[in-house]
């Protein structure tokens, strides 16, 4: 796969996002977010994704030129309107300003309506973790998983994401609700290999492995069953609630229709209660902890979430980023 | 099943509890927690865990006399000490205050250390609810589920409740991190039933429904594999981190002397931003189109988290709550 420098990444996707009619300084920071992603790892939300973003801008589901704003104040906690801007620019925005309520109020809350698809989830918590503080935030997404019991897809598979700054290397937990993605389905089905644990339901309503099967039935398995279904319904519905936006039952089931979402964003300050180094050295230890715990496979040890990150940060950073050529083609006839 | 009067129940584990040191309101509040979570038929953890209690009181791991006291404070974010005071009364008051905090900063969080098993995670949740407020908690436990990949017990199954008010019933998700917990393969065991799904790994290494496998291997399985390890290592440190208490992995492994937990209470007040009536009908809604989704058997609609407590509720409010004979008589000789 051809290696493109992760600058001239950032500065062809941001020469496109201007022509699409985004002013120059959030051309270039929504171009960044989309090659950070690739650069981290995240290959289904980084690149490969811009050419659908670039779509949803000329179906009019993204507005190039929206950017948020708040609609009511009220101590620690914001509700803001995102205006259906671009879903990264929006996120990031408020992730900022959540981080900004904590450094007053220790902790800080924004709840965000109208938004749309923030990409990788886990750029606003490396954002959070970058600046210091603990962030958590989430999103509600279209109905694109049964809830346990069902049938069709009727809850989302809201990403939750949970972050936590250590010098040695962020901690940074980014996971749906379903157990594999639509886009994990598809890697394993050209690979021709079968799940790793079962994914979801075939046609005759069996549990399967099979990624195939359960494309075409579209009933993917909320993960933990019971569990990953009740927590997609509760934050769907703290999100539409405290932002007053739409809940996932309103959202249009369509990747290129997917807009006015809700999203919630919290950070705690850790330096308002003091004693940092204290803190640094817990979660130091709980890291040493998983790492010294035996494992099942000799050469694969535990790993915290977000852990592989650096490493291919680094790589893809050094020798360029991964970019199939079809994909670049598409970007560079944008 | 015996059924015991609510009020017959709750005087009973008073007059324990406050042969045991405890202070009258204390002792009254602590037994009603007991027997409330009985009446919502979380029997694992209610009336069935006050000999355990009792012990761990007699043991010198819960301090009756002990209160939880502020440590540290920074607009709406706290630092408690529990002093390794009584589970649940330590709870209690910790998502109190935090609900106050609510009320002034629109969001409130406190960060409690030094404390022990809050019984119900769920208890707080519908104390948060009934307080009009949206609520979210977390605990670390004993180390007592192997880490995704691993083969001893090493992370936490550190419950995670949030909670939406709702005038026609709240919605309170309460979940641990093992897939089922040890309580739940016990009672399939002696049932004779396999589970419903895998639960764990045999002596072998391999994934089985077969209950009395997973107790012997002690490798209950994470919800959604790597997703409920990951999830579990994040909240600890977390928890840890905030209260400067334990993590999981300093955390006696041994239930009589699990002791010395980390908790997180979080609450976020609707009124602060307005728009009540907007907001109940967004809930209504999650609700009402959950309840339309097609369900894959036809006499198994689906519910939203909470929903089946308050006809149990009624029912052992009416009824008298089931206690068996055996648990009641120790009771009773205490």
């Amino acid at each position: 796969m051809p290696r493109i420098p992760f600058d001239d990444v950032q500065s062809r996707l941001a020469k496109v996002l201007r022509e699409l009619g985004f002013r120059d300084v959030r051309a270039e920071l929504c171009a960044r977010l989309f090659a950070e992603t690739t650069c981290d790892g995240v290959y289904s939300h980084g690149v490969n994704r811009f050419a659908r973003f670039v779509a949803m801008v000329r179906n009019g589901s993204v507005d190039p030129a929206a950017e948020p704003r708040v609609v009511v104040r009220f101590g620690a906690m914001e509700r803001w309107d995102g205006q259906q801007g671009a879903g990264n620019l929006n996120a990031y925005a408020a992730m900022e300003r959540t981080i900004g309520l904590s450094r007053v109020h220790g902790i800080g809350c924004v709840a965000m309506a109208n938004t749309n698809h923030w990409m990788r989830g886990g750029t606003y918590g490396w954002q959070a973790a970058d600046a210091g503080v603990i962030g958590m935030c989430w999103s509600n997404t279209m109905p694109n998983v049964p809830p346990w019991g069902g049938v069709e897809p009727a809850i989302g598979n809201n990403p939750l994401v949970i972050a936590v700054p250590r010098a040695k290397g962020h901690v940074v937990l980014d996971m749906a609700m379903s157990q594999f993605s639509y886009g994990a389905l598809e890697s394993y089905r050209k690979r021709g290999e079968l799940l790793p644990v079962e994914g979801g339901f075939d046609a005759e309503g069996k549990l399967t492995r099979d990624p195939g099967a359960i494309e075409k039935s579209q009933r993917l398995l909320p993960m933990g069953f019971w569990k990953g279904s009740g927590l997609a319904v509760v934050l769907d519905m703290v999100a539409a609630m405290m932002s007053l936006g739409n809940a996932t039952h309103a959202i249009a089931n369509d990747p290129l229709r997917e807009t006015g979402l809700s999203q919630m964003f919290f950070a705690m300050h850790p330096e308002a209660l003091g004693d940092d180094a204290r803190m640094e050295k817990i979660a130091d230890e709980v890291v040493a902890s998983l790492h010294r715990s035996p494992a099942a496979e000799e050469r694969r040890p535990m790993r915290y979430p977000g852990e592989n990150t650096l490493r291919l940060r680094d790589e893809n950073r050094r020798i360029g980023l991964p970019v199939e050529q079809a994909v670049w083609d598409e970007i560079c006839r944008v």
